[in-house]
């Protein structure tokens, strides 16, 4: 049992591998917000219009343009905004966090990953495989911060369940974590633009660690779509 | 003046800003070592092969192949390993770090960094600009603990002449600093790849902070070789 780290994702490098996607402000915090308020399903969209193309009847439209809800959405991706969910599937346009898990197609299960649910996702994930790769989604192509912390706690949750740490990726994370979670998180590019935009208590909501046990697993395309559902709900 | 730090090398980032490139073990390290011990020169090729057709007579060629030194190879890239090259000139064939520097062509200045030569090389990239990025080479393509983690000492160098540090890299590798030197190197892989071929020793070479004010500096192209001289005798 062993598990490492990417702080970006490598496309074909995950045959067999449970992999968890990170990207912790906000597109995995927020999903799995989504799903503890009781959303039925989300699906992932690669941009704003893939999004607009994939709502269905009754389903809800989230997105964000600079941290901000666009025209015509329903929601804005803050993990703070999750009222009125409860049954209806979410269309959620993101960038890092969708282009990630587009990346890690072909893995044995991939799961999202953030502090609220680090202990649940680090035991959904150990129930699924005995190797698995925490894949941070970064910020543009460049190593995110946030991300790597994040990876740090779960894969800190993951040694406590028995697996070992392997490669430069794993060590870097798990030294990380000597850090409180707040300031790291504070301390991210990530952070700074979404307090330009008055939304700092987003930052407050994704650095809070093992909140909840709500875990998004991915169950299958739906066009452009990765549809997501809880964990523990696969087969409702 | 500030400075990021770049935990992979981005190709076309860098016009117009100073560049430290970071492989410290070994590369960098041994570079420095060389210039250090009275080499004239150092031409830095992409390959073995490359290595060999760039040699001139009376010049040393180095290089490794799993951290041994080739047949044919006067020298096995090992920074303890510098006799005898006083005022020759080193054909060195490295993987990440010439790829790296390589990676970083059109910057304004081009310099090698390692623990070894931080304060220095901090020095002299404050001396050529007021921007400043500390590029890692890292391993096959991922992100090194070792260079990280160096990249933040000579970060904190800069700082305190003053630099501000900026993004997500640079607080990821000045989070590190709080580390002592020696354990962070020995836990990376570039360590473990040496342990295995007995060669323990160059790691503790390569955790030596601020042993030497040796900087080299990119003088040009040779063929498909970059020529690296010391920063303080470009005149001579």
């Amino acid at each position: 049992m062993r598990f490492w780290v990417d702080p970006l994702p490598r496309p074909g490098a995950y045959a067999g591998v449970v992999v968890v996607v990170v990207d912790v402000i906000r597109a995995t915090t927020t999903a799995s917000a989504y799903l503890r308020a009781g959303a039925r399903a989300l699906v992932l969209a690669p941009s704003l219009e893939a999004a607009r193309a994939l709502k269905g009847r009754e389903e809800v439209l989230a997105g964000e343009v600079g941290g901000l809800r666009p025209r015509g959405f329903d929601l804005g991706n803050s993990p703070r905004e999750v009222a009125g969910l409860e049954g209806r599937t979410v269309v959620m346009a993101t960038t890092n966090g969708t282009r990630a898990a587009h990346a890690v197609r072909g893995a044995r299960a991939i799961l999202l990953g953030s502090l609220q649910n680090a202990a649940a996702v680090a035991q959904e994930a150990a129930r699924l495989g005995e190797e698995v790769a925490l894949v941070c989604a970064g910020r543009e192509g460049r190593v995110a911060l946030d991300d790597l912390y994040t990876a740090g706690i779960i894969g800190k949750r993951l040694q406590e369940r028995g697996f070992r740490p392997m490669g430069d990726g794993a060590v870097l994370a798990l030294l990380l974590t000597h850090q409180p979670p707040l300031e790291v998180l504070q301390a991210s590019e990530a952070a700074l633009a979404l307090r330009e935009v008055g939304l700092s208590a987003d930052v407050e909501a994704c650095a809070q660690v093992d909140l909840h046990g709500v875990v998004p697993l991915y169950a299958g395309f739906r066009g452009e779509g990765m549809v997501f559902r809880r964990a523990d709900a696969q087969e409702s």
